[in-house]
């Protein structure tokens, strides 16, 4: 297995490390110190196993003691081996509300104690990549957390280039909805809205009401468009996406270009947020799409699509894909906090951390239960 | 045949139309008049016929007296049947350098005498589309001319909203040079360069090595990125793209992907300018393009292609497409007129209009007569 | 006086110009037609006359019989004397809702009966200016209504340029709230929140509560910035402005900087809208502005002011000016239309047009009769 | 003195925090180590001493050996006392090419042995200003060197936040010409040119031929504007101007405002960059600058200055500030590299740096030398 032949080197590793940087601490004993963490043990097991809690490895780390974790779909595809990049015997896991335990000595935006949102995507902010704004592609970072490196989903973390990766949370909003800022609701914005220029007066189309549309949802409404059509085959998730802002809601089918048209006057729509990640929604975006307009894709997809560039090709669109950079964290953490945004709405059920199997069973088997996001509670 | 039974018809409209809005001109006399006109009689059929001269329909038209038009590949696709808007019988020709014979009561920027550039593109200026910066979806314009209404390979054109679709040209500069500003440098310029959001310090890669392409290579200099790497089967078409400015040129091939990362020492290439049109290049366009780069398409594809979004959904692209709008005419003159582009070298061979049928066979050829653009002189 | 002596003859050639263009109208008859019109007649003394009702001059021309008009504080600056541009015997007035009489035979996108809004702005939309986006400064328009040529405070007004200037009324939206959208509205949205850059998570203040800063107050809760802070000498406008979506208002004073400062926690404000036109103001703005942000003007100013450049020169301020375009009207109709905008609130006060003189009364007094904008109905 | 009432704390504590951070490097023994540098003594009075060499105080600090510095205009205003910010006793300079000798422990950009750029601006990259793109302001740098904290006029200079500050440099590039690239080109770059928005086909005016100008002459020109006008007293400065790619020079003189009208046919200047920073040039480009158009300024100014809104405010110009960011450094780095430009021209004088209080001497009387800058040689 996995943490018997390769854990014991890279913690004295670690530790050796440690005790050249991090001078304060007393090393010796937090280094026996163990925790429970979800580990990625193999293809469609998520297990909870007991690890060595993480220590500051260079002086840019941030050891974070979670208070709030939450499972994202990218981890169920983590489960079904879909995701190359992620070895077996991983701790899973890159979203989480935290308090900082302890800061390597070059970090100089927060201390122990701070209580902050970790960030889905670290980033060191000087490389070529992170400088050209895309801490996404952070040459030492982007998303690591649960992938490459140990992520959220323990009792404790370490936190790469903290100072870049962590952000300190608005005291008077609830931990429920700054757990949706480490990915969720920054995805939505910055690959949906953004990336779709989603602008005052024009007409919007989201195509998945999951809880990455839904993020899409709620921030497109700040730029105030007309429309914002929301488009799914689970009527609840319709329902909801009602409540939450949505102009116009349809029923996935046969007939939804005309509907969408219908609703547009025969325009199409101006942003289309691909917000599922299979050939057939992306193919559906291609239809909506009006004249000059933008699809967004969000999906996460396993397979090439159909690009009909034979009807496209004159129609003035721009088609965009991206990761989330989470640039915009610090500014939706305002909005939480003054009210702008209520994401704390797509927590729809709890778990203890000690139930984390559990949770990852529920939200499997998501619109069975009527689940958008579980928050697991430390 | 076409001109038989429809002309009279519409001939005897447009003489009533005339003789309501245009007081002065001794109509009955002209409306006789005939005039050489390029036609398409058939698939694969360019037809010199007699032709009645087009009169004033509507107060915002011109007519203008051809002096240069040329050939677009656009015109080989009308012959092979490909643009279904483009009825038989149809006077071809989108691009020309003409003088202006008469003008509509309405037109206020132009006057008998004045010689012009007339765009590929007519446009009312007020519509929607227009507003909205989108002159090549005018919905009383658009790509009308030698497509749904007769265009300028004739001795005499009617251009529709000419206040909007006519340019004045710089008299220091050719007319060779400014024919080229009809249609071809505008969209390398708009489609390719614009879209592609070339800019300083960057590198861009340009897929077809065509007018287009060329078009796409001089004004792509106009923004001073690094590199410009020229991509085409034809080796003397990348000869003169090195004489125009490509920095690099590349004989596609099987390795073309490898040499284009090692020409960017591995990161690929920010704007990737497509001007083919097949599968295949925009096939190659989406392995070349680097991290946060664009895919800007000119190619006119009659099929639809793979998209990579499996490769692709992470690595913030951005792939446009786009028909020329023609906003950057007068810019475009300016540039022509300082010497800063210089796109008469895309003419490589001359005609007589009397000839066109014979230009059409050479530039339907155009590898194999080393040909790039034909000016046929009237 | 002006209308003796020169209107004869000018009135003779419109006579001429309108039998050459515009044949099925019997011009004879309606030539003798008068109508009401309010003239500055002189320095402080806006008149009510007798005037000929106007008739087309230019096939791109339309007549509207206004059905709503409004007085506008450039107008008060007209009878000052301030406005070098506008003579004497001038019909004022460049904003109203009006219904289409007549339209010269260039004119596509308008036919008598459509209710539409006047621009305050007429635009060709083919000159130089206006391809770059500047109708403000359109080269055979701009600000001319109730200015250069004669306006919309008259039973008839000629529009020129009607295509480019005329936009059709949503129908199911209020006159008086589509009267704001002919001058107040887009000109505190285009000069004040586009040029000021407000926008998502930012903070905006804004110095005059009159009815263009207010037109900028509504705008700018579209793009939902966190703060928006209204500054005046009136407790009463501040009120409005609370009512009206204001999240902090300041009484101007002596500590108001202070105040802001506070709102602001010591950072200043983003974007910053002058929205009085005096020095005092001005400087206000400047000692307002965060680093980093802008000041957008929307003063009419008579008088040169105090740049603070020892301050502010590595501050990365943007200081803008800019006369309203009126592109975004389109826009504003649909936001109107659709109850995202309530401009019809800054109407205070209504007149029958018989009593326009007595509207000027009240409205060169506007403070003292708690006064925002006056409608002026026919 | 300074030296010896304030260092000896300093150099204890600094000692302390190295021993702390640093354990590798010996020292004592380097703690001992003096070395000579260029200090602002007093007003009027460069002064070369003897100092303690740096020491890394932080892990993210680097000690680089000067491998050349050069003289600013601003390091003349700190010896007239205009800079307020910078106390006597102070290492002056902010520009430099050097070699890394040490760096702190969480460096992990450089190396010892790597040449670099020293960057004017040192930056943090993850405060709220940096991550809002302004570096210039970053709340733990900005421009610190030579003003709040010890600069680059010295054998060895400590660099605070060294993967955010330095620049590997261009190892096929001369060092003259990256000198250039701490200062004077990205300041005449991003402030003159970036803000104010040159683009291709557009005009330009530098009003003042000194570095910083020059510095905006050669990176306009990437640009491709179809003018740029350099306007200056000095003859000799405006001949350097014409080689470096002016299209026109005029003299500063009564009649300036006509001769540039008359080079742009009337319109007046879409950019405007005013490189001198006194009233007198400001005023000159509010009456240069177009409608539409920018006056970016780049001088530093000691007073204010009038603006005349009643004459701009409905041209929509833009007016801005900046201090240097210095975020296009790595673009510049390239552009000399691949010989875009050539900013080693503007190294008139060389000095070893033994001698830089003649060069101080040379320098505050630069015309009078033909001098632009001179290069100090370690």
């Amino acid at each position: 297995m996995y943490s018997l032949r390769r854990l014991p080197p890279l913690f004295i590793n670690a530790h050796k490390l440690n005790a050249a940087y991090s001078l304060s601490v007393p090393t010796t004993r937090r280094s026996m110190a163990t925790m429970k963490a979800l580990v990625y043990a193999a293809k469609g097991k998520p297990t909870l196993e007991e690890r060595p809690k993480p220590t500051i490895l260079k002086p840019t780390d941030a050891i974070v003691k979670m208070v709030k974790t939450t499972i994202c779909g990218t981890d169920l595809h983590i489960f079904k081996g879909d995701v190359a990049t992620c070895d077996t015997g991983r701790i899973l896991g890159h979203e989480g509300v935290a308090v900082v335990e302890q800061v390597g000595n070059s970090v100089s935006h927060f201390k122990p104690g701070d209580k902050v949102i970790v960030s889905c995507i670290t980033s060191c902010m000087t490389c070529s990549n992170c400088r050209q704004g895309m801490p996404s592609h952070c040459t030492d970072g982007g998303w690591a957390l649960g992938n490459t490196i140990d992520g959220t989903q323990a009792e404790y973390t370490r936190i790469p280039h903290a100072d870049g990766s962590l952000h300190r949370v608005a005291e008077t909003a609830s931990d429920d909805a700054q757990l949706m800022l480490s990915d969720t609701v920054p995805t939505g914005y910055e690959c949906g809205v953004l990336q779709g220029k989603v602008k005052l007066g024009s007409t919007v189309a989201i195509v998945g009401s999951g809880p990455v549309g839904l993020g899409a949802l709620i921030t497109s409404q700040l730029y105030s468009p007309l429309q914002i059509i929301m488009i799914d085959l689970n009527e609840k998730r319709l329902s909801l996406a009602r409540a939450l802002g949505a102009t116009h809601t349809v029923v996935s089918g046969p007939n939804v270009v005309e509907q969408v048209m219908q609703i547009t006057s025969g325009r199409g729509v101006d942003t289309v947020i691909e917000a599922v990640g299979i050939p057939a929604t992306f193919e559906l975006c291609q239809k909506l799409v009006a004249v000059g307009g933008t699809v967004a894709n969000l999906g996460v997809h396993g397979a090439k699509v159909d690009l009909h560039l034979e009807e496209l090709w004159d129609k003035n669109i721009t088609l965009t894909t991206r990761l989330v950079d989470a640039r915009s964290t610090p500014m939706l953490i305002k909005l939480v906090e003054s009210g702008k945004i209520q994401p704390e709405k797509f927590a729809t059920h709890n778990f203890a951390f000690g139930d984390i199997e559990k949770a990852y069973s529920v939200f499997g088997a998501a619109e069975a239960h009527d689940c958008l996001k579980v928050v697991v509670n430390f």
